[in-house]
């Protein structure tokens, strides 16, 4: 029986379910880029004895977002940011109820932190219901660009909606990257409540580092630290990150190789009798709508193939149809043909 | 001037005000054990991409540790745990004052998550106020063995006083390795309101590694659970923890060498004249009463000699003579004489 999974990139449960070793999973699941950069770091070196020092990394990664480094806080990975962040809301508002309101589909973590930390949820439907009011005073999530689909929206007059009904607002810009847009960090001192996510490992292609960072108003981000550990961070994963950020080329390098993987799987889709909809995507995935099969089915076919992808099908406002496909390189790509033009 | 360090083992900011490189600072001030494992990893050849499985790693570090896997979550660091378990217990007591029984001196992250989080605190003098009570449905911290002292104590007779009272209770046994005792997790099937919180890097001599785990019934781990997300480890750190678990000579080596140094910087202490009191230690480290100068001007004295010890001012129940020194390498303690006897 085909084992499901909550979320994509669990490649070693996969491997157990088609018994073959880690290496031979071609993950299409997980949107960790697949172009990596190029670092000049031998980690066998790095003196691990004493306890770190966050300083220069703090410094080097504020100063690649443009923002101070009194602006932003580093958490284990995007996803402990919004469970802290989350935490912390909740804390402020001790004992009142407190309204979430999350643009669905949207990464499932935000319904899950939403839900354990007894947040009243409110849904809005990104796909056919845009202009749904917010409650006042909600705490707003806005995944730009989204996830599953990829879509890129303009921000700026949601932010002025949203501050408007005095909301707290974040923003998860995991993979803005991957698109040309620029961030929403210029709004950071228009919009005091406004908080921003980054990831560091999605684009820099490891997610075995565990690095994410809120940015946010300095007043902010010192309330939030007071919730946080004096250290956290692994010496190894300051070390990538610091490295990662050295390396020129890789924005061209990346951009070239995703481009050059996005045209390739549109193409194959595209001309699938399988495919009802593909959503229109600036980022490292595509999010499909099939036809005359289920998610559940595609990846029983795909699986002879070593092949994973994302069954969407416990997204909000998507279905048992819906399948999202990370872009990887060419070869990785290229078995999908055999399942999507069979 | 000379800086105040809120912490032990800022050798960064050390440094720059002895102005000296980071390799010549010979650091007395943080408790990280000097004896190091033998390890087997190439670090270069780990792989990043992929999101992390945490399975293995469980496995191995509950097994060590006696436990199941479900009585056992891990997090980056031993300060991590603390802060994310009075974030739960606050959590499950929201909107209600909560009291939190500290046994001082103990470690400063305690009064300060204590004080963060809201809690009414309450800190007992374990020199002077042993059998002072605790009151009825206390959080209760005590660590075992103590700091920054090192004594260790009879937990069986305090848990059962505390169970009486119905208190929720966490056995901080971040330096137990270091003594010849056996942990408290013996107790956790008897006592269903006990955490154990057990540090993976200062036995293991790796404070930039970010790992600690907290031990409970499967039932409070569960609970604690729904608040952690579901990355935060680095591939990097779960790597080496798995590695040294493999060291089977790392114990007795590690003995051999804290036992040679706490014999050294005993003999060494004992006969100086600015010693009025040594306070009985199991662990790797020892706490001294100064007489005729401070902590402060002892610092000051030995900053030529670009050693770093630990001020104990900011402990409650310690003062300005109070001072915590490492265990180490004889020749990183053989300065100690130069200002001892000097």
């Amino acid at each position: 029986m085909m084992q499901t999974f909550q979320h994509g990139g669990d490649i070693t449960t996969f491997a157990k379910t088609c018994g073959c070793s880690l290496d031979e999973v071609i993950d299409l699941s997980s949107n960790i880029n697949f172009v990596k950069p190029h670092i000049d770091v031998d980690f066998n070196t790095i003196d691990i004895a004493p306890y770190p020092n966050y300083d220069s990394l703090y410094q080097n990664i504020a100063d690649h977002y443009g923002v101070l480094t009194e602006q932003m806080e580093l958490f284990n990975g995007g996803s402990a940011g919004i469970f802290s962040l989350f935490a912390h809301m909740r804390g402020r508002h001790m004992g009142l109820p407190l309204r979430c309101t999350i643009y669905a589909p949207a990464y499932l973590e935000y319904k899950k932190a939403a839900n354990r930390f007894e947040y009243e949820l409110h849904i809005i439907d990104r796909f056919n219901a845009m202009d749904e009011e917010v409650a006042q005073g909600s705490f707003v999530i806005f995944v730009n660009p989204a996830t599953p689909d990829g879509a890129f929206y303009d921000i700026q007059p949601l932010l002025k909606k949203w501050h408007n009904r005095n909301c707290t607002v974040l923003i998860d810009e995991s993979f803005i990257e991957f698109t040309p847009h620029t961030s929403a960090t210029g709004y950071l001192a228009q919009y005091p409540n406004l908080f921003i996510l980054k990831s560091l490992t999605k684009y820099w292609g490891a997610a075995g580092i565990r690095m994410g960072a809120l940015l946010s108003s300095a007043q902010n981000i010192a309330a939030l630290r007071q919730r946080e550990p004096l250290w956290k961070l692994s010496a190894f994963d300051a070390a990538y990150i610091q490295a990662v950020l050295q390396d020129e080329s890789f924005a061209k390098r990346s951009e070239a190789a995703n481009q050059e993987s996005r045209d390739y799987l549109l193409a194959l889709l595209k001309k699938s009798p399988l495919i009802k909809r593909i959503y229109p995507s600036e980022a490292n995935f595509v999010l499909v709508e099939l036809q005359g099969i289920t998610a559940e089915e595609l990846q029983e076919r795909l699986t002879p193939y070593r092949v994973m992808v994302r069954n969407c099908e416990n997204f909000d406002t998507l279905g048992k149809y819906h399948v999202r496909i990370a872009l990887k390189e060419l070869k990785k790509l290229q078995p999908l043909k055999e399942v999507f033009h069979a």
